[in-house]
């Protein structure tokens, strides 16, 4: 408590995992002739969502990556939507497909989704992409995870991903350590929570319902908060010396700012900031990583088509080396049990 | 701590849940002319498996679900079984099927698992009915679940619906209070976890690399173990008047007995039983209400298909009234929010 926590820069971060994209694109042209690309879809005209997509799209020319628009007006049809993620699903120039969301109301978001081909899924939203993260499948028939992003073979949401990358860039050991959740959204809270089990953490999910959200924060050594509440996590309730993950992006009234609010996270960052170790500040924290993720999930997967098709390179276990040369070694880890005991004594009824 | 835990009964309460399935299929019967049938496969001739599925053809005797058996020999190749299985999946008096586990060495179980129809997959263990648990996907369109397991439309393993059954049924509240899951296996660990989420408590994960297990169990008002190892769980770790349910079947050696050992579970009962309001015996607690709850994700398929099948009684929600006519009102609860925040505030990029 008597020093203040180190503020984990979010932005340096990510600018470094770009660089190293950059690099691993550069290396997926020499040896397999192949430029990854990226569909960004986007339905209707809303201001926060064409901010998203502008970010998405610059990230991509940054790095070198083929960025293939697609605007849509705000009456387009579930029908038509899912015709055009289709004709990107069937092109072989294309690696990644998202849909910004939310899409207007008249659409069903979930078959939108569905419609992806699980293997451009870079937000990791499809069934099967979900499913794996449950299920901790394992990259080319391992029989355990390494969960070193880039040896997955299927996608982890950007955000979550985001927030455990951050976590290993600031030398924070992950396995062993109470986590603390807040949230348990599909595009966050539980992904993340996920995340941070298959590396190892006791985790614990707090939500709406949740009686004693003060008592998990207590008990944690990582909190990521994600419920979209701002300044919900108190400073005083933040274990000293425990490491801070703000995912909240709310505006709250300010009449000192010019725009007349400012932007905080869930955390109440300058009380926090006192007794954690580390922290994300709002903005500037997660919000950089998840596009940076986005980028990592895109070359990926075009690394992985590219050893799938055969290239010029070999296997997919040289292209895999080939996108992660690059890699953080803080990602990777050995691969260890997943469980405590083994399948055959639990019963099998 | 004065008085002893009521102990529950599994077996009651699996054969109350039979006889109201029993009651369910009579009614599909006479209303749709359906006869709810299940497929279990065995390959090769390990003796545990042979018993699970014993009991598993002579539960589908009792209620007058169809039993189809098929045996396969140690040595079937992987093509084999899934060639059987997709000849089940295609039959229309197949409304569920499931490989009994383990499969032998050679065969890759995820690849089975995945041949399976997910709309018959009554283990759950296909990858949609995995992320459908994840992603709390609503029945019918609906914006929110309530978690009423026959009103599902998909299906949950059978272990950890009947973990939460028995709370259910043992008027145990979910909803705000700790859970802690030891264990973070696909079979049980991690569905059973989620299911605690879905209905509200606050839950912890805790696994073999968790240096905190002991005091998480102590904060727990809902302790389910499911890590096959002897009574971990001590008796004084238990919260004074928490429920447990143990799912935990281990032998040990015991010379008193004529076999030689005995069963136990992973909570040390006689010492937990001081401490706890309601707790689980093993053998007798969570084991018989594993093949009740496949009896009902059979019988809750038949009715599903019943009714897309148009039928002669009407549509989806009068086949699951008919199937559900004999539910407990203990299952069901009103939809609620399931975040903290709305996805608009969570940051979308």
């Amino acid at each position: 408590m008597a020093t203040e926590a180190e503020v984990i820069d979010g932005k340096a971060v990510a600018a470094a995992v770009r660089q190293e994209l950059k690099e691993q694109v550069a290396q997926l042209k020499a040896r397999y002739e192949v430029t990854p690309g990226l569909a960004v879809v986007l339905v209707g005209a809303r201001k926060d969502s064409a901010t998203y997509v502008r970010m998405k799209r610059k990230a991509c020319e940054e790095i070198g990556v083929a960025s293939f628009g697609c605007d849509l007006p705000e009456d387009t049809t579930q029908e038509e939507l899912i015709t055009r993620i289709r004709e990107f699903n069937a092109r072989r120039d294309v690696h990644g497909v998202l849909v910004q969301l939310p899409v207007p109301k008249h659409i069903d978001e979930r078959a939108v989704l569905d419609a992806i081909d699980p293997q451009k899924d870079v937000d990791g939203l499809h069934p099967l992409n979900v499913a794996a993260l449950s299920m901790g499948r394992a990259a080319q028939g391992a029989k355990r995870l390494a969960w070193a992003f880039d040896e997955l073979d299927f996608h982890v949401p950007p955000t979550p991903q985001g927030c455990v990358e951050l976590l290993d860039r600031s030398g924070v050991q992950i396995a062993g350590k109470r986590a603390v959740v807040l949230g348990r959204s599909n595009l966050v809270g539980i992904p993340t929570a996920m995340l941070l089990m298959k590396r190892d953490a006791t985790v614990t999910i707090v939500h709406s319902r949740s009686t004693d959200v003060e008592e998990a924060v207590r008990a944690a050594d990582i909190v990521v908060a994600a419920v979209g509440k701002a300044e919900l996590v108190k400073g005083d309730w933040i274990k000293p010396g425990a490491v801070v993950i703000d995912v909240g992006i709310n505006s709250v009234d300010d009449a000192t700012k010019k725009a007349g609010y400012r932007m905080v996270g869930d955390v109440d960052f300058a009380a926090a900031k006192q007794r954690a170790s580390k922290i994300t500040p709002v903005p500037g924290g997660v919000g950089p990583m998840t596009v940076a993720m986005l980028m990592r999930n895109t070359v990926s997967g075009a690394a992985r088509a590219a050893a799938a098709a055969g290239g010029s390179g070999g296997g997919a276990a040289s292209a895999a080396a080939a996108a992660s040369a690059n890699g953080t070694a803080g990602a990777k880890r050995p691969a260890g049990d997943m469980d405590v005991g083994s399948a055959s004594k639990v019963p099998s009824v």
